[in-house]
């Protein structure tokens, strides 16, 4: 079971590099399972296909447009395959019987049907899976989100019951930072399940959160690897075999992110309900959330978004702060995140404490604070993240 | 019913000005159902891809990439609709119902099962169908050649019973010969069914002839108009109405041609067979077939192809040579075929001997001839095409 994102399969030449990875494995006599992404840009220059027609295409619409990027991609491997001489099949989502509910552009995955897949093992045809990719309950092609690809080969991994699902990407593995903000940056042999979700969805870009997730709740193990050589990567699994002495393992940042204020709220029961019911009614994902009081009666509601949807939030914010007869909606997208992670920091305390001493020492001004049992965030100014990350990464004694 | 072929659809403003003639529709009261092909040279974009992969990709896997053109229009097309605020859905060949034969790359439609769509119109949707594909028994995506996307349209207006199908494409209709060759070349109002798979199959190419052949069976009749205004063009239908009294009606050329002359065949029963059937195996459609015996016992059997397959041709001829132990392989490909097509023919002699008088009278040698009920058609040298089209039009008096 071996998946492969884009950049893997971004030309000719290495479409057919990842075709004699393939062969060799099934050589070795492994069925063999392969999950791919669109080529390359694949998906950004359909989107912008998309976006000259209308610049509200319907979601329906955007999965029709948008799976052909994968069927493109499994179709040119498997020809690949075949001019090597080894049985092959591609399979679209639908035909790999991958079920999702019917939530389009953001469908997630609820069984995978693996009749068809294992007949095609049974004839000894190595499988190219299309990533990202399923059909609902009414034949519709929906898609996965971004980086839906791992998600989908984590799904077929645990169907027909892998060992181990590979992820084949352009990086070794999952670092302690990232490699380009710290040069002493290292990779980490394995990473529990729960860090590398936390270290996902803090800007750390190695696997889709829900990947991982599904993975856990499957019992499927990771192991994310670099396509262009044979080491061994990061194991994402149970539990840390290797570092178990490490409380924080990691330092993530992300600078696409916009806090959003909405100041002086009527503080009554059910306006936070309101506000963030119709945030994630537009499809925004909120993620830190403080709230404030100031006086009696008002309360100041700040929170933050991924900075693409920093507009939308504006928009929506500003008619609830009319509706609600709240005060002026402030929005600053010029802010980053920066976490630490680590399993440990649950049974040690004073870790966060060291994180703000490391950012005072650095003359960091905190904006807003976040916490959950195995990290903690803080939301900065942007310029000042990479001397953040260096700052932590060095306090924690996280390098090689 | 309306389709709508690739050039129609090659960039987002034709896109928006077909979805403009759709919604015109709709507010008109039909029920609309629109067929569309790959945006442009998509497709030809895509076979590119796949030789870069390999000269000889799996006829299934040339399938699963090419239907990827079609899924992308779809989507668009229902985009721009979606943008002029009219209710639309996109369906691939699989949700549209169209069941095809396994014959890869060159499938068949048996069947339109239109439950999908009925449902659909039922709802007040305008329905846009991905051209070109379908699936076979066993769920694998098919496609139906060059051209399918008008058997795609005739297939479906069949299914729902509509009362035309219009095939919107850039030219005005069909011509009494190809306009660029003759001046004063004549739109003709109507053409019967086999009249028009003549001048289809003969190189006048307006309408894939497999579409007119499943037009004529489930008594569909064709619209061949210009999708760039709204005058009518050329209805293609049981019986010509207006021009009876023409024997014939249009001269068609075709320089896409190549003869192949296999000398000194053993002339004993079985060889034609052996040769035609090792043909027809590769894929390879023979046109006109010429067997002449020189003496006894030895025969030369001469043939035309598409000068495309004149390569395959060569090398499957010449190994068919050696097991029958016969001579030389002679292949020709600068010839072109001139027919003159007409369903008044077959009750009025002389009309072939008319045609030889006019290539005589311009001095042009004829290689080999062949006719049928409703056309004759002569091979003759590439380099005279244009000569003996225009002396075929004026001959027979079609010109405006």
């Amino acid at each position: 079971m071996q998946k492969y994102g884009g950049s893997s399969v971004k030309d000719p030449e290495r479409i057919k590099r990842v075709a004699s990875r393939l062969v060799k494995a099934y050589d070795e006599g492994y069925s063999v399972i392969a999950v791919v992404s669109a080529m390359g840009d694949t998906t950004d220059e359909l989107i912008a296909k998309a976006r000259e027609i209308t610049s509200r295409p319907p979601r329906r619409e955007m999965d029709m447009l948008l799976s052909t990027g994968e069927q493109i991609s499994i179709a040119l491997l498997a020809m690949a395959i075949d001019a090597l001489g080894y049985p092959v099949v591609s399979l679209t989502g639908k035909q790999v019987g991958i079920r999702t509910d019917s939530v389009h552009t953001k469908a997630r995955i609820q069984h995978v049907d693996t009749t068809r897949l294992m007949k095609e093992l049974g004839a000894g045809r190595i499988v190219i899976v299309a990533g990202f990719q399923g059909v609902d309950d009414y034949d519709e092609i929906t898609t996965l989100g971004r980086g839906g690809s791992d998600t989908t080969a984590v799904a077929v991994a645990a169907a027909v019951g892998a060992e181990v699902c590979e992820i084949h990407t352009d990086v070794d593995g999952v670092y302690t930072a990232d490699p380009r903000v710290v040069k002493d940056a290292r990779k980490l042999a394995d990473i529990s399940y729960g860090e590398m979700l936390e270290m996902a969805s803090l800007g750390a870009v190695v696997l889709q959160p829900r990947s991982v997730e599904y993975a856990a709740n499957h019992g499927v193990r990771i192991h994310v690897r670099n396509s262009s050589h044979d080491k061994p990567g990061t194991l994402v699994q149970e539990e840390r075999c290797m570092e178990k002495d490490m409380v924080v393992i990691g330092v993530a940042h992300d600078t696409n992110v916009a806090k959003v204020a909405m100041l002086n709220v009527p503080d009554r029961p059910g306006v936070a309900y309101k506000i963030f019911s119709r945030l994630a009614e537009e499809g925004i994902n909120v993620d830190m959330i403080v709230q404030t009081s100031k006086e009696r009666q008002v309360t100041d509601m700040v929170f933050s978004v991924n900075s693409d949807d920093a507009p939308l939030a504006r928009t929506i914010t500003e008619e609830l702060s009319r509706e609600l007869d709240a005060g002026d909606v402030l929005v600053d997208d010029t802010l980053a995140k920066v976490s630490i992670v680590g399993a440990g920091m649950v049974s040690n305390p004073g870790v966060a404490a060291r994180m703000f001493e490391a950012l005072a020492e650095e003359n960091i001004n905190i904006e807003v604070i976040s916490t959950s049992e195995i990290k903690v965030s803080c939301l900065i100014a942007a310029e000042h993240v990479e001397r953040a990350v260096q700052a932590l990464h060095a306090k924690f004694g996280l390098g090689g």
